[in-house]
C-alpha cells in the first residue's frame, strides 16, 4: 500500500467557507487537490492508497483526516466536492478515538508526530534523487510552506530517507502525483 | 515553448456559475485543473507554456482561451480562481479576431481544426511509449470522455506520433502534469 502523510499548519481545524478555501480555510485547498491526485485515476480510484491529512490550523488543531482508497466513496475529483467531505468529517468532530466521517474517511485528534509512528520516505527538494522505487511506500510532505524547522529537524531524524522529485520545485499536490507515476512504472516494468 | 491542446466537447461556452463546475459548467473543472498543472510551480509559474483550451460544449461553440505562461497574472492555483478568469474571458465574449480578456488570456472564435494548424503529438493511450523529449513540444489531450471518433481520425491523421503516457489510465489535466513533470527531466539531464 502507499501511503502520503500531507502536513498543514494553516488548514482550517473547524468547519468552512466552501467559497473561500484559500483564504478563510488556511489554503484547504491545497489539501483537497493533494486528495485528487492521490486518489484519481480515469475512471477509477487508486484502492491502494491511503492519505493522513494531518490539519494543524486554528482554531483546534491537531486533526487528521485519513482517507482510505480502499474504502472511498462519494469523491468526485472537483475542488469543491472534494471540499464539502473534509467539511462533513470537521463538522462530526474530532476525538481521541478515531471515527468515520463517510465511507473511507476517518477523523481523530491525532497530530504530526502520531502520523509518523511507522517508517516513511521524506519528500524533500534537499533530498537524494529519486532512483527507483523506496523499500518504504509511505511519503511525508509538506504543505505549501513545507514543514516547519521543528517539524523538520523531527522528520529528518526519524526518515527512512531523503528523497528530491527534482529538478524543479512542484506543488505538494502535484508532488503527490509524480510519486505515483513513478511508482506506477516502476512497479509495473 | 511547450503548448498544451485541451479539447472539451462538453465545456460551457457562456458564462457559468463557480458553485457547480461539473455539472451546469459543462466539466470546466477539467479544464481548470488543466491550467493548473500546466503553469503552476511552487512560488512560481512556468512562463515557457501556453494552453489552448478548446470549449466545444453549449450553447455557442467554438470558442478558444488561449492562455501564456509569459504574460499571466492574476491566477492563483485553486480551482475556483481559475474558474473565475475562464468567465471573465466568456463574459467579454468571443469575437472571430482573437482579444485579451485579463493579462495572458485570450478569447477567439477559434475551433478544433484551427488548433491543429501547427505540428503536434497526440497523447493517447494507445501511442507508443513515451521515450525521450519527443521533437515537437506541442501536445494534444482530449478531456474526460476523450476526442471524439471524428476529432480522433483527424487528429491521428495529422499527428507527427501518437505518443502514451501509460501504464494507467490518467485524468487529462494529470497528464499534462506527468508530461511537464517528463519534459524538465529530460530537458535538464
Amino acid at each position: 500500500m502507499r501511503r502520503f502523510i500531507v502536513v498543514s499548519n494553516t488548514a482550517s481545524t473547524e468547519p468552512f467557507s466552501l467559497k473561500d478555501l484559500p483564504g478563510s480555510a488556511g489554503r484547504m485547498d491545497v489539501v483537497v487537490r493533494c486528495l485528487n491526485t492521490a486518489f484519481f485515476l480515469s475512471n477509477d480510484l487508486r484502492r491502494d492508497v491511503e492519505v493522513l491529512a494531518v490539519l494543524l490550523g486554528p482554531p483546534d488543531p491537531p486533526v487528521t483526516l485519513r482517507v482510505v482508497g480502499a474504502e472511498l466513496k462519494y469523491m468526485n475529483p472537483d475542488e469543491r466536492n472534494i471540499a464539502s467531505l473534509i467539511n462533513h468529517a470537521l463538522m462530526k468532530g474530532a476525538s481521541e478515538a478515531e471515527r468515520r466521517s463517510t465511507p473511507g474517511i476517518y477523523i481523530s485528534r491525532r497530530g504530526f508526530e502520531d502520523a509518523l509512528s511507522e517508517e516513511f520516505i521524506l519528500l524533500d527538494e534537499d533530498g537524494e534523487p529519486w532512483h527507483g522505487a523506496p523499500e518504504v511506500q509511505t511519503f511525508l510532505l509538506g504543505d505549501q510552506k513545507g514543514l516547519n524547522a521543528e517539524q523538520m529537524e523531527y522528520a529528518r531524524e526519524r526518515a527512512r530517507r531523503t528523497v528530491s522529485l527534482g529538478p524543479k520545485h512542484y506543488h505538494t499536490d502535484h508532488c503527490i502525483l509524480i510519486t505515483n507515476y513513478l511508482l506506477d512504472r516502476e512497479t509495473l516494468l
